[in-house]
């Protein structure tokens, strides 16, 4: 042979040779069946990148232009034509299905022909002073209809005359320093300001007192920021504005004619006399332009310092008014009125690839007071802008390995509705398949940095998430949101990470986490809660909430919402696709440590009564640590998972999924049936703040008026006794199966 | 080559290639890995037959001779020597573990220094008759200590003393009917007679009278059996014989301190007044022959033919006695105190190979009253028996699909204390991993045939493993117990199949079936219900309860015994080893119609008040038809299920395991927060009787004799509405998850 022939020839040879190896390599590696479910991690991370990558601030603008034209009030034709829209674009985004879900539920509304406002009145029954009947139309808006007047949904209807008292924020303590002062409230009508607590505590406690009313104003001390102009000319709260809401105290109930039921067309109603959480007296929100004539002449004692807001009255506590205008009296004129009306959710769907019956839910109210420009649409377009993400990466042939759940709710300004009824009709479903809520309101509410408020089990992977995630913050390029946040915001007195919050209520969460079960989380981009006191944000459920306030002052470039929408998207995306459910059981063992230490320390302030009662924390402290050991185990045996085995891994995921229902007693809280979070719940004083061991912590809070002191330490060594069987029996469910 | 020559190579080549072929046949067999869970049917089926025909009946009759040597109340040291011995020889027989679980509850025992007795007074109030303080003790039984003395447990002290007033069963109708007849028993002493309904019903009913005390005694009427001998000579109950039981109405709640809870060191008591179910007024059992004493001498009205007993007294109503006795008064002496007392569960487990956090139990009550002859300890020395059964497959090799649990529960007849706390202990972790729960009470109450009550999701494998058992009735060799059972007591008017009753509540099933809606069956040998009508059977809760009654009377051959065995083992083995779960969804949406047609037969009594009141069952006949469509879909999955995939396979197994699940109602029925289960519950009149759709059912029970009509089909209203939601809501757990 040649020479050139024999390389020919080796040539020829080490082709066919090699061809023949990669076929067979080929062949086997295809042959070579991968067990479901293993070692999916790699592709993952790799489409969580592009998921990321993928959320377009231009996008987010444009999902909020496109849903805050027009208000869209929950029972309004406008709010069923946005669930429409929702609707279609999700399928067009690619998801899977899209449903509505319609409810009939009690909503309320102000009586159209017969407009709510307060009066002056004078001794001849004249009305010499009457408040604005709407507020000054926003530049721009001047032709939209049905922009609804504040009101206070679920008032009572009536006109009750009266002195008025100043409470102060109306808290229980603001009510008590009046009982010191010797002034009842008993026939008189309660003036009290915004802020502080939920503004159905305000009138609960009103209620209690005897008030036969309750006016609400939005004081600048507590809704303006400090240099900064009312809207139009920048985001405070003009005199004009007032707060829309709701008055109910539904704890957890929704619909409050269906407690405990989906409200169907089929379901039996309560009748209106046994609602739930509806106050019985007339109640009324204004600005501070109306509060001020309200004010003004009031008279009676010199309220203490720290009653007293931003406007130029003195705030005298009344009764009634002073000298020359003794004779005035105040008169309520309400005629809210409530009516069962449909509301509709709109539900979206991915389907789990491996694991379609492990729902990870990404849902956020779409029902407004107005246009909704923060609350919710800002939240709203972030969703939008996910499920658009999530849909990008379905065409690029992704599928999650468990499904994923987009909800759009409807009623959350009337109390949770829209969520709560289809938790409700869900129930069953949820508590065996849901493996986390990621809740989607409001998603901005300040221009400093991030806040998020969600169970323990969570804060791992939030800190992991926003390690990748980039600051939104000019001037920050190149640092994470996680550094930027903690920077921002170190939770110091703890521990050396950006700080994390409990979960209290006032979103559509609570049905999701505080009844059922389920790991949840929020977060928003938030104000600097040192120095910026005022409450939420200033123009919070005014006509003022526009598409204008957002794209102007609070995110012009939008790369805020853009961070929430990664901080959003990016956990239900790990939730859901992650082989292991990124869930971090020791991290809830060191919570449940600093909860305990934490209720310990406030019963320890009755040093006397703990030794007479023989009130000991020993068997939750004894619970704790069982279930700091168990999450140890458990966390040990995670490392040495065949990761292989599809069953081993089910498994496990089962237990991390079931966690957070182990937290749940069936028979609820004292008095709060709907409230079954044994760690978690709203304090009863002020449903935004989440409360540990809420149980003990009511019955320690209820120890200093208890008639009966050695009933109420019975009661919390009962709730003692619950927490610590309950934190054991959530040990054991972390154990090893059999 | 030559021919030979030829051959040998032809051969040669033959092997060579055949070797080849079977070496890689065999390479890629070893090769392909089998995905874990698939394809285990076969050896299963071979393995039950192992284990049916592995149960003896010589063991059994070992196991019941060695644990009724001795009594063994609860909370007694030789009940907590049984529950050490069996729990050696569970793990001697090969459980891979066994563990004793105590909990501290509340018990009641009949002072020791202080006999409980009935005397007739004479108006100088001396005792002129007291009834017996023991029963006489069976032949061979003499010199045995710590037999209690018959009483009932959970009497209130004290010594009342009046006129007596016979009130037949002490049923709500007897009741009725005395009040017809202008009889009050107010400030007097009830005498009824045992039977028809649970004793703790009769007392509550007499309560509610206004009695002051109750007598219960047993008629021959309702404890003696045509032609058979008192024991020892024949199965009937002497008559110095008398019942034990408690007298308590708990409605599920376990040990009266703690409901809801597991009675723990740490865990907070109610105080005795706030105890759950307790009487207020004392109650003893008497046999027939002191009976005769107290009524021979009875005067006032002849009752009504169905009041009589077959004693040779008139049952005279009363109140007091005739004529010459008319001075004598009926006095109780009772001093059965209650005791916060340490009891012994013993729990067994088989770890199960692929599916460990998958549990099924077989669980029965290890105490009794004095020996538990049959009560329980027929059934306790069957699953003794079953254990070893399980013992002898593992040492085979064998180990099941999902985890094995056996239970030998203390303090049933306390009020299912043993049970109902571990329920309460383990609730969270049962709720998740629970698949079927067997009960194991009394093997044996009667010489006729089989009799099992279950949810309907069970039927079907019910009749599938009886067919795979024989008869054991003499002169039915080669008969199956299906056949066997089917001749004996066909479901006529429903289906051609043996009957199958609705599970009922007063035995240890209870929390896992009625408050965590957990699949639950029991099965045992019983009598002729067409022609042996005595209540349960004679000897029952006596002292005559002995191994003899059951070695020469009930199942000298120890086969009825060993079907009862191969029954709950077979159950337990099919739950635990089938791939698929064997649960007939199927069958339940065919009971749910039965039972939706049944109740509304009953309202259609009321067809005035249905109308005028607007009563309609559509929603619950469109809900039932929701749960058919939904049964025969998911049904129809099943025969297209890749069984090779572990996940799917899972996937559908948890919709099959948490169907029952699906029909509890977390919020209870009406009054009684630990009966949630929406389709099944025990009769208030009778626990013993099971009741379909319970909230319904008490609804149109109360109409007649509700004050307040509208009030009350409103109330029966809801109750349909919460059921139709039930039965949509499970109808939902069957579709696909996604």
């Amino acid at each position: 042979m040649r020479k050139e022939n024999r390389l020919i020839w080796w040539i020829r040879w080490i082709v066919i040779v090699t061809a023949l190896l990669l076929l067979g390599f080929t062949l086997g590696w295809f042959a070579k069946p991968t067990p479901p479910g293993a070692a999916n991690e790699s592709p993952s991370s790799k489409y969580l990148k592009d998921f990321l990558e993928g959320m377009q601030p231009e996008q987010i603008r444009q999902h909020l232009r496109k849903f805050t034209r027009l208000p869209h009030l929950a029972g309004t034709e406008q709010n069923l034509r946005y669930a429409e829209q929702i609707r279609k674009e999700w399928l067009e985004f690619g998801l899977d299905a899209v449903e509505m879900v319609p409810y009939d539920v009690l909503l309320s509304y102000p009586n159209k022909s017969q407009p709510n406002y307060i009066s002056i009145v004078d001794e001849f029954g004249s009305e010499v002073f009457n408040t604005s009947l709407v507020e000054p139309v926003p530049e721009g808006y001047e032709d939209v209809a049905d922009i609804v007047p504040p009101y206070s949904a679920f008032s009572a209807k009536g006109q009750p005359e009266g002195d008025l008292v100043y409470v102060n924020y109306g808290r229980t303590e603001d009510f008590f320093q009046l009982e010191e002062m010797n002034i009842t409230v008993t026939g008189r009508i309660v003036i009290v300001r915004y802020g502080q607590i939920f503004r159905g505590n305000k009138v609960k406690n009103a209620m209690s007192a005897g008030a036969k009313g309750i006016i609400m104003f939005s004081d600048p001390a507590d809704y303006s920021a400090a240099g900064v102009q009312p809207y139009p000319d920048g985001w405070n709260l003009p005199g004009g504005g007032a707060q829309r809401g709701n008055v109910l105290r539904l704890d957890g109930a929704g619909d409050p004619l269906t407690p405990g039921y989906p409200a169907k067309e089929y379901t039996h109603r309560l009748s209106l006399e046994n609602a739930v959480g509806l106050p019985n007296i007339p109640v009324h929100p204004i600005g501070y332009h109306d509060a001020v004539h309200l004010l003004k002449n009031m008279g009676g004692q010199i309220p203490p310092n720290n009653w007293k807001g931003a406007l130029d009255v003195s705030y005298r506590i009344g009764p009634g008014f002073k000298e020359d205008f003794k004779s005035q009296k105040v008169r309520m004129n309400i005629h809210t009125y409530s009516q069962v009306t449909r509301i509709y959710n709109v539900i979206g769907r991915i389907r789990g690839a491996l694991e379609p019956d492990r729902y990870v839910i990404l849902g956020g109210h779409r029902d407004a007071w107005v246009f909704g420009g923060i609350d919710p649409m800002s939240g709203a377009a972030v969703v939008h802008e996910a499920v658009r993400g999530f849909g990008l990466l379905r065409s690029k042939g992704w599928r999650p390995r468990r499904t994923l759940i987009f909800a759009s709710w409807d009623a959350e300004e009337f109390g949770l509705q829209g969520s709560t009824e289809w938790a409700e009709d869900n129930a069953k479903v949820l508590q065996e398949r849901a493996v986390a809520y990621v809740n989607a309101d409001s998603a901005i509410e300040g221009m400093y940095t991030l806040r998020v408020d969600c169970t323990p089990s969570l804060h791992t992977l939030v800190y992991n998430l926003t390690k990748q995630i980039a600051s939104p913050e000019e001037g920050e390029e190149g640092i994470s949101l996680y550094d930027s946040w903690h920077k921002r915001d170190n939770w110091t007195a703890d521990r050396d990470a950006p700080r994390i919050s409990k979960l209290g209520s006032g979103s559509d969460f609570e049905a999701y986490f505080i009844r059922l079960g389920i790991a949840a989380a929020r977060a928003r981009y938030t104000k600097d809660r040192k120095t910026e006191l005022y409450s939420s944000y200033p123009v919070y459920h005014s006509v003022y909430e526009t598409f204008e306030v957002v794209d102007k002052f609070y995110d012009p470039t939008f790369r805020r919402l853009r961070a929430v929408a990664q901080v959003r998207g990016g956990l239900v995306f790990q939730l859901a696709d992650s082989q292991l459910l990124p869930l971090d059981v020791e991290q809830y063992a060191d919570s449940l440590g600093t909860y305990a230490q934490s209720i310990a320390r406030e019963a320890k302030k009755h040093p006397e009564e703990m030794e007479r009662y023989k009130v000991s924390f020993d068997s939750l402290f004894s619970a704790v640590k069982n279930f700091s050991v168990a999450a140890g185990g458990f966390h040990e045996r995670l490392q040495t998972l065949d990761r292989a085995d599809p069953l081993q891994v089910r498994v496990m995921n089962d237990q991390l999924m079931y966690l957070e229902r182990a937290f749940i007693d069936p028979l609820g809280l004292p008095g709060r049936p709907f409230y079954r979070h044994v760690i978690f719940a709203p304090s009863r004083h002020n449903k935004y703040v989440g409360q540990s061991f809420p149980g003990i912590n009511d019955e320690l809070f209820n120890i200093k008026n208890s008639a009966d002191p050695r009933k109420a330490w019975e009661e919390v060594k009962r709730q003692i006794s619950i927490a610590a069987f309950t934190v054991h029996a959530a040990a054991m469910t972390l154990t090893p199966p059999a």
